[in-house]
């Protein structure tokens, strides 16, 4: 099996290449991660990784990445939240034409190769519910989440005329990511845990009660796979699934945090509202059903006390600074 | 006040024009109408209409249409739904491309116009309740319904941005159409009214007790006007309005119109299935609840019968065959 990750470099790319490369079972013959970073040592080491460097926006370097012979992509690049909403052109060019580009690839070999796109609940905003079900209408109020949804119906469209085995993912707020901050506007998310794990101060630009829809990268690493693996039937004439999350106050996530490392710990989350990111934040969804994807067999976190344990043994060598 | 209507030489297009240069309380200065064909003599004898020739792929024939001093801009050129999945590029091309190409040129221009977009039914598809409502997710089942939706999308998000003072109106399925059938898998429903009238048999290609979602020409000109005068305001947080229509079956179509015109002009309708329109046409959702839209003051017709006078009044001068 030949797979291309686009954002492969990324935290949730690097994950899945290691899950790709690590399962036995499936074959792997190569991985190609393109981004605009080299993949680091640990995966090119493995004569079946390919890395290919540059823009997504260059339908050249998309087309090095996905051949007539891929089997399976898995789209994960993306111009996230708050940067696509700074960049609105930016945004346009990474999260719609290059999808844009990758879809005609596909289309061009004639090969119809899976293809896993990473969709965001930014798809939903406005007027909302309390709960958001699966027949939720999509009204973004955020240039990311029309482009993501726009992604979704393309994709959509793409598997019914047979061009690719497509199927679409909503993803929850990742919850704790590992690296730096990154442009989304949920980025203080993962920061007010990993910074004080790590020593440092992280500030919290949204209100204590804030509830959010988080899922852990442990999590996120195997419903995507898990999408890759469900036959293309599973999906019905709908390849957009909502993925399960479990909802949590960033209060919450902070006294989980003071549970499981300590008060000391906990005390270096300092609160300062970011009128900006809380405009984006606050029409984002927090509590979903998402019955169509456990009947489906995605999985879903049930605390945040589990996910901090699993970022501390995964990501810190199990020491808290 | 300078409009630009593209489709204008079309059936919408040129009432929607009559309808505009009509209204003394509006203060037109010019009327763009572009399109694949010439506008008709009886509107550009009017010294205010400029007839613009080309096609909508083209960016040029766009630029020359909508320019920097255009306050209103109602976009209705299309690919109609069995066109867009005959020739997927053709679909995209029109449908998709020349929308944002217009939302393009209102970003650079800067003057904000104010911007109707013609969306369709379409956009809902695959497994749907028996009565779809306001907050029903989009599903479309076909490139067209796919198109439309992102084409909705980018409208929203342009408006969001304040690059156009953007809505999109969902038009349920228009009859009845005068001059000739064209490639929309629902051009049947006028069809079965139309040519009777005129003394011409007409194929039904579906059940006769397929339910459709209908409005007449009349009210979808009164209803896209109303969306163009309305405050952008009104519209909230989602610019998007699936229209109030009213649901018929086929045959209760075909009655209406032995009602109105005799059982012999009835008898001219011959059922002849063709399972490509059927697959299409089932996809539809025949039921809405329209509540915003009512909420908003848009209009709803209530029956066939009228519908089908009207059409022998507007288009026949009276007279039936």
């Amino acid at each position: 099996m030949k797979i291309a990750i686009t954002g492969g470099a990324g935290f949730l790319g690097k994950k899945l290449a290691r899950a790709l490369l690590d399962d036995n079972e499936l074959g792997v013959e190569e991985v190609v991660l393109a981004d605009m970073v080299a993949a680091p040592d640990e995966l090119t080491e493995d004569g079946r990784v390919r890395s290919v460097v540059g823009d997504v926006t260059d339908p050249d370097l998309l087309a090095d990445a996905i051949r007539g012979d891929t089997d399976s992509v898995f789209h994960l690049a993306a111009v996230v939240s708050a940067g696509a909403e700074a960049d609105f052109d930016l945004g346009m060019a990474v999260n719609l034409d290059a999808t844009r580009t990758i879809l005609e690839l596909a289309r061009k070999h004639g090969n119809k190769p899976r293809m896993v796109f990473s969709s965001s609940c930014a798809v939903y905003g406005g007027d909302l519910p309390d709960v958001v079900t699966d027949n939720q209408q999509i009204t973004p109020q955020n240039s990311y989440g029309v482009q993501k949804a726009i992604g979704e119906l393309l994709v959509n469209d793409y598997a019914r005329k047979g061009y690719v085995d497509g199927r679409s993912l909503r993803y929850p707020t990742v919850v704790v990511r590992p690296g730096k901050p990154n442009k989304a506007a949920s980025t203080f998310a993962s920061s007010i845990i990993r910074e004080p794990l790590q020593g440092d101060e992280a500030i919290c630009p949204v209100a204590p009660e804030t509830e959010m829809w988080l899922a852990s990268p442990r999590t996120i690493v195997a419903n995507t796979r898990h999408a890759h693996d469900l036959d293309g039937a599973a999906f019905g004439p709908w390849r957009t699934v909502p993925l399960p999350g479990f909802t949590a106050t960033v209060k919450g996530m902070v006294d989980a945090l003071a549970e499981v490392a300590g008060p000391d710990v906990a005390a270096r989350v300092k609160w300062q509202k970011d009128p900006a990111i809380e405009k984006i934040v606050y029409g984002w969804p927090a509590r979903l059903e998402t019955k169509r994807a456990e009947a489906m067999g995605f999985k879903r976190d049930t605390d945040m006390q589990s996910i901090i344990r699993a970022f501390i043994e995964d990501e810190l060598g199990g020491k808290v600074a």
